[in-house]
């Protein structure tokens, strides 16, 4: 028994049940009213007998709802599915009276938001994990002028968790035998590097030096939740464009040493906060070395972000410890538009751009002590180590104004993973290769002669 | 990508995660101090990056625990897992300062008992669900004298609850195209009527008139949660034998008008109050129907308990309300070991029983309200109604001991589940066929008299 | 395990055995000579261990060829490879002194062409039946100028329709699921009406009202034999351009009464001759009515061919049996460039071509006495009956060139296809409907006036 | 789509023509009569249209023919649908006129005997093949009586061959996930030793040095062609008992260093004559090495049939060249009941038998010039050795009476294939190891002290 089967057989008994429902509550007045209503009536004991129907009629009421009635449910949500305060008086009063485990644990009862059981009614119905995803999407919309819809979130984002834990999740190979129906998401879901029509697709997934994997949730049926792309490569590559390159050569598979994930990207939004890419990539290097034994050096090649503000802050900053005045000076090449095509000024640059991007790397932090790049703080976080740093490595308009054309490929070494991972957890140690601290030293000498 | 490939994947992943661990934690004293300080490392964030290594490194160990150490470490798991009351304290500190809806979240938050993230966590391992499963049986085994270990059960359940959520659920189809893997679990968790064998189990699920249909989860590969026995037949059968019988004669598709749930069994004990039974029923009808459009009557042919006790009780009891002197004076027959196989004797005490069992299952009640017969609760609860009470429908030993030898009818008819669940749920109104209302009024009729 | 593990196993065994083959056969002379004794090896017994080694080298080898070698090549398989004169020779004699089935059947085996064996070997190698399906196609290519190639041309029809044999043949239905690397083979495929991308294609196999369905031999893998493109609507169609369009509305389900086939495409250039779309239309009619119940009418939407030069012959012919003077003096309105965009012109000029296309398929026939459209043919030869001749159906450059615009229905009615079938095959009757043969009565009244 | 559901639809096609076809023929005289007609009227162009209801119609009466119509059927195939004589005169005439490919192609043609274009259309019908199939097992059972009826089990053999080609078997692994339709197959055609019910089965399917493989051909759903069953070890196995004890402990996979090929059975009695064996070995081999690239040593253990009764020959042949008197006299050891239970007396006999084994798998030979025992015939001519010759390997009753409790290893390595498939194909050379070779030399050299 196939899923499409089953969904239309869900979808069947909803109908009928749907059918009783209509009949009964037809001519009320306010939508999201009703759809509150109705909400009670799931989480109550009257409803649960036809709980599956219910839940449906909810989830269909609430996908025709416009914006004002959709933030008004939102609202309702957090005003009135929020914690039942009487009943967690009583339990805190009971807890107080005698501290326990027992009291405590009537008090997590007490205290849980009664949208957490409503959610959970509404997944009863058939496609209801999607639609309550769909529903998150639209209160992330609506949040950033509402925290008191923040609650509701959190809701959301607890529940997720645990419905998306890992153990739950099935990897699968995207290749050209996959269905057109996941294929259309691929290109569409694609956040790094935008993939251009079919044939664009094909030269990511089809020839034999590529790889695509997807983590899937069964509930979610051809909706993949994250994916990588992976170039299989002699060296570790240091630019995009030969990667993406049309009419490029494969690479024959005994030449095959390097696996680099040249893109990774989270396709519902609906799960933000709910983390995949970690355990992706580790089982994604695991899946490819079965498939090769002779693979060994796993990296990505990752995009900068925010390098070129941060760059533009330290040149205009008096007092920089990065930069030099000598380096202030060169740099001005920068200001030149188009100045990476001319080879001599882009050769002259190279040398104190990197040293300063190492330095943004490996020794600039956020107030909060952290790494600025958040790509990096991901991959170091998932115990990678910073690996090298690649000049003019993606020439693209965006890639050249927000990174000034580098891009970073971050090591994965399966020996090192928790070590790395520690190093950085305990005391934010971000884990570079000896180039990228090479790079730091002259830096180093020089900032005395600077002072 | 199949499942068992994706399994074998992530023993890998965790083999070698495995080694890291098994490398550094060498010789330690306790095994069970030792899982614990596993659970601990799981929980910080210290075990983030190797976190799918450590949970199967928890439950491998965990496996090979005897009982006293798997005791101590579920006393643990109470004890030192549950809820951090600090933290608690704080949050209710901050909530009676200011009651509201986030401090109430805040609370929630605090007072959930530190098992739940650790479970959580478990599931990351391959097999992580199963694993987890079968811990909860072993903790029931042992909460019978340990009612302190209660709230980890209860944890147990809440969380369950959750990932068992009938969203996630599949209905699948079982006959003799199943992988053996899976029928071998139908012959031993058939809990009803039992399967002698491979070839008794064909004959339930092959003939074009039997069908058998199970949940599953996709997270527990190969292992029914639930499954249901249906024979479809012309009549709403009165007896097991015949549908139970070798050499029978197969109903044709253009005369089947009845489909008759003989047999429904729960597969997995460590997920006892998770309740799927009444989706299962709903969800068989509707394939069923969808399948064979004619068929009109879908009953249960159930077992019925606890009634030879009582009938025991009230023939004892001077007062009875249910039974006249001249029903008790008949009833002695009863007493006579084979007395159903003498027909005319069988044929004279049927009139008082079929009148008494009417009596137990539409007007005895239990202290708290509720009829006697937890099968009935079952059904009533879902919204079906009692149908007929058949008499001499099972003369197996157990059947004859337990039930004097009667089984029921209850039939579900989709127009009326919600009203009768409803009547059932608010008053335990017990609804009932007027076949069975006719066997209680000769008694009342009877009981002035016998005044 | 699946198919392509399957064939991934299989040249694995052909590898080792071509290992040693190359090792023995290095530095053979010519190459197409060297193929002819490597065929010879596999039909001699010598062969038999490394049977599947030796069929793919050959395979292997064959695939090299550039034209020249590979006609020579073809010689080679028509004159070496034909039947062993000599044996016949024998068995005719035995058959002469005695004739009888028993020596019959030996001269059926003695005069087999011994190509048959060998086609039968070489399909023992991976993929051996692609390859094969692949090198008639180069002989069809070559068999223009080579009548003595066309001995070798029917050993092949005569062993494809003996393995495409409709028994073989697997039905699927093809939608937005199917993968990828199939869909694009039916955008590639599409004779009638070209698909421009996979948009269009998405256009034509996902809305709720369109199907495409695909005869498969498990032989071949993810390529389709042939295929059909259904639109499921109200009424009967009489034109493409609203089938084929944007932005059109899907017809809802509960107002479907006609399942419409508006093109039809074989794949498999080198599977000429094998007959499949006979038994594709017969058996998607089955699928659908079963589906959709409620579809009462099954019709196709054709293309018209050489109608438009049979016009203009009749024109030009002074005795034209079915053209009156009149007629042709109005249809000197075809012979302004884009006269059907002058919507008086085309009223004016509609009703003598119509009646002259009634004749073109009721009346008129070839020398061999067959109707004068090769898809007439084909659909009458399969039991349809000539329903409508739709008038500015297709205005596309072609379809005006070719047809005047006019396209037809075919209806298939399940209760009438054997008689119309034979009505057909017998006597060549064209079994059209009241409406076709209404068109014919005014030209019947005339023709005695004009005679 | 899948295959159960295409069978329902071909059903449903075939029914509708059903309907139509016994509306007009009803009422016929002889069954076996109508069959003939219908056969004809499938064979004319008149069947074209309503072919798959016709074959289907033919099909369905044939499989309810008692045996005597049956025969006369098989008859009728013999007498009324070979070669039409007619056709066949014109065609060799025209040969003989002018011989050449052409006019012999046009004589192949003409004396194809008419049935086998007859079975080509029969397998139109749902589920063609497999009646097909039957029809020829019940053929054979009337064979050995009528060798009139030869010829048409000439032509099942040679069509069966090309559509059983080997390059569309499909391989599948055979555990226990495998459908229970598919293993009770198993249990039922193992034909070398018994397997004793589904606990059995699991024994030899399961465990993880455990292997079975079988072929399947798509047109034959849930039906093995042939199956092997391999037992994965650390030594080449010298007994049986070992292999199919209960109880016994499983191998570790990394001590696994040898494949034993411990059973092969057919399991399609209408299929004899058509070879899959060889293909079976090879394949299996390849596959097992793919999965474990460990496994060094692939070899049979291979029952031993005629032995005994040869053995007794030669103990009454005077002048036996293989025993010398004092062989004779030690053998009257196996004259006595239970003689191997007695260690000392097997010991005394083992040598002479052994010696006498060997000489009648290496040097003995039938009239023919072919080695005596079939299982060698068909191992040698697969390109297999002799290995070893294994006392007291079996000693079941039937082993015990038959070959002296004696088995065999063939091995089979894959440089050495070609080689000695040659070697026995061109001078019937049993290849044999040296072991087995030593045993041949006492002999040879007593042989003239015999003398």
């Amino acid at each position: 028994m196939n899923t499409s089967f089953f969904g239309e057989l869900l979808q069947t008994i909803s109908d009928r049940g749907r059918a009783l429902l209509v009949r009964d509550r037809r001519g009320e007045a306010s939508r999201s009213e009703t759809l509150v209503e109705l909400c009670e009536d799931l989480l109550s004991g009257r409803g649960e007998a036809s709980g599956v129907a219910l839940a449906r009629e909810i989830l269909g009421r609430y996908a025709e709802l416009t914006t004002g009635p959709r933030i008004a449910f939102f609202e309702a949500l957090a005003q009135r599915f929020g914690t039942d305060q009487a009943r967690l008086e009583q339990a805190i009063a009971a807890w107080r009276d005698k501290p326990s485990d027992a009291t405590a644990a009537d008090v997590h009862v007490a205290s849980e938001p009664r949208r957490q059981e409503l959610f959970r009614r509404l997944n009863l119905a058939p496609a209801g994990t999607a639609a309550l995803v769909r529903m998150r999407e639209q209160l992330m919309d609506a949040l950033d002028h509402r925290d008191d819809l923040a609650a509701v979130d959190n809701d959301f984002v607890h529940l997720f968790s645990s419905w998306f834990n890992r153990g739950f999740l099935v990897l699968r190979h995207i290749d050209w035998s996959t269905p057109a129906i996941v294929l259309e998401k691929i290109i569409r879901y694609e956040a790094v590097h935008e993939i251009n029509g079919w044939e664009d697709l094909r030269r990511r997934i089809d020839p034999a030096d590529r790889r695509c994997y997807a983590f899937f949730h069964p509930a979610l049926v051809d909706e993949p939740l994250i994916f990588v792309e992976v170039a299989l490569s002699r060296d570790i590559p240091d630019a995009i464009a030969p990667i993406l390159a049309t009419g490029r050569e494969t690479v024959e598979p005994d030449k095959m040493r390097t696996a680099a994930f040249y893109s990774i990207s989270n396709c519902q939004r609906g799960l933000a906060g709910v983390s995949f890419g970690n355990f992706l990539i580790k089982q994604v290097v695991e899946e490819v070395r079965r498939e090769m034994p002779k693979l060994s050096t796993f990296v990505t090649l990752s995009p900068v972000t925010n390098f070129a503000s941060w760059l533009k802050r330290e040149r205009a900053s008096e007092g920089s410890q990065v930069l030099t005045d000598a380096d202030k000076a060169t740099m001005t090449i920068l200001d030149q538009p188009g100045w990476y095509l001319d080879a001599a000024a882009a050769e002259e640059v190279k040398d104190p751009v990197m040293r300063a991007a190492a330095w943004y790397f490996v020794r600039a932090r956020s107030p909060r002590g952290l790494p600025l790049d958040p790509v990096a703080r991901f991959h170091l976080g998932n115990g990678a180590r910073l690996e090298r740093i690649n000049w003019l490595a993606d020439t693209s308009e965006k890639a050249m104004e927000k990174a000034l054309g580098l891009m970073v490929n971050y090591r994965y070494e399966l020996d090192d993973i928790e070590k790395n991972h520690e190093a950085y957890a305990e005391k934010r140690t971000v884990v570079a290769s000896s180039a990228v601290q090479r790079l730091l030293r002259p830096a180093l000498e020089l900032v005395p002669i600077a002072g």
